[in-house]
């Protein structure tokens, strides 16, 4: 069975026909009052969690578990993370662990091992450390994606600076990206090292795809924090693969419909993202 | 009360002479043989996390939990950290949360609190990602060390680079924990902003130190991993204050003392490390 995180992406987009990733970022105060009611803190984000994962299941290959939403409730946070990426798994769901960590060596060892024994399949890391911060996540057969290119605004007080060789601080991650990734190609020609390259900054988007031609670009910004179809557009490549849009507050909180329960709302987000995604990279 | 985090820390180290920091990592197959014997896992951990406190908090002002290390062993490690940072604290130590997060915005919102309701003092975190990775530790009443120049060899990769301005990657970060630890001075002098420069880079230390006069430095590689007692020379501040150097391998796994338990082996590093600080930041 080939286990290598870029190849089962690959295949889960192939199957749900659209590359897109939702992010479950559960804020208490932003949940249905069908979540909350009845329900204590950490209850009412797993309760709220598992719904989500059940509704987007069949238009999403991927979620996106964002780490800090359930560390807010501490170690008990943190088992329900745990049985929230079971879930996802069981759903067949690829998941990424955005947890953004950024450490070395053993430490980082420590990490990979924590989100592999999660089921993880990706997680986000910091490349700031150089390349032994972001190693020994692939070492323990996860994919990883550097952030390289953010999509907040400032940002660009580090990643849009110039170097003395031409190259924007992002750029130079980006190298450091590919070279990484080189030595991780799966059969799909995509590599287990990607890139977290915002849809808010894809001007700088193509130059970065240049210099990543085998990298998943997994993509926040689009929809509600301003990136535009075009936007996706650039940052995919020439056959319309190594992209995965991910969309929080869109898909996990949409507009109530009429009569329907919540999941069925948020079913229908991610199927209108899908089938919106699909258009852009297909065209 | 003054709980401005450096205040904390400025006074915590008056008090036990010496600005030391313990690295609280610990490893499940480096424990001593009398932590593992009759203990699964994660108790075993819990149990050498324990004696290692009692042993060094007479001697360190401050303990830098590894997170990593904790969250190696899932929900049950998270919930075995947040009882040994209450512990930390219940001995007067400050509590410096090493988990490297890098989020943004309500993310890092999210891993403030954590960190906060657990009882740290400080976090470490990357600033890849701007101001805003940064801002929402400070705005929960936490001290952040930013990661401006790591101790590992190949964090050259990123953080020696040259800018077009001429500041290399990591004083362009200096620049930035300066700017924001502007406007977070603690009575002490010193700023809720401090920054994680190695022993081991000293020779880039006097420029760094110049850009950030007001900014604690957490000071990793000294002993162990080759830094020496010129290095942590260089980094202090002229009046000998602004830095806190930590060291965990030659502290927590000490050479065994004939016929004294492993407590007091730790105890004896704790203080022999306290008594060579002390030195070098007085002279």
């Amino acid at each position: 069975m080939n286990t290598h995180p870029a190849d089962l992406l690959d295949l889960a987009i192939s199957r749900t026909g659209s590359p897109i990733c939702v992010g479950l970022d559960p804020v208490l105060d932003q949940l249905p009052e069908a979540c909350r009611s009845a329900r204590a803190d950490v209850d009412a984000i797993e309760f709220f969690s598992r719904g989500v994962l059940d509704a987007v299941a069949p238009f999403a290959p991927a979620v996106k578990v964002q780490s800090a939403c359930f560390e807010r409730f501490g170690s008990r946070g943190f088992a329900s993370m745990e049985r929230t990426i079971a879930h996802a798994r069981s759903l067949g769901m690829v998941v990424v662990l955005d947890a953004k960590r950024g450490d070395i060596g053993i430490s980082a060892s420590h990490y990979a091992a924590s989100a592999a024994a999660m089921g993880a399949h990706f997680v986000t890391v910091s490349g700031y450390l150089g390349p032994s911060g972001v190693a020994p996540f692939l070492d323990a057969g996860l994919g990883a994606f550097v952030l390289v290119r953010t999509s907040n605004p400032d940002s660009d007080r580090v990643q849009s600076l110039r170097l003395a060789d031409g190259r924007s601080v992002a750029e130079m991650m980006a190298d450091l990206v590919a070279e990484l990734g080189a030595a991780r190609p799966g059969s799909s020609g995509l590599s287990a090292v990607g890139a977290v390259v915002g849809a808010t900054k894809s001007t700088d988007g193509l130059a970065l795809r240049a210099r990543m031609p085998n990298q998943i670009f997994l993509i926040p910004g689009y929809g509600a924090q301003g990136g535009k179809a075009e936007d996706i557009a650039r940052l995919r490549r020439p056959d319309g693969r190594g992209v995965l849009v991910t969309a929080s507050r869109s898909v996990i909180y949409p507009q109530p419909i009429q009569g329907e329960s919540w999941g069925v709302a948020v079913a229908q987000a991610a199927r209108k993202l899908a089938a919106e995604i699909q258009t852009i990279v297909e065209q």
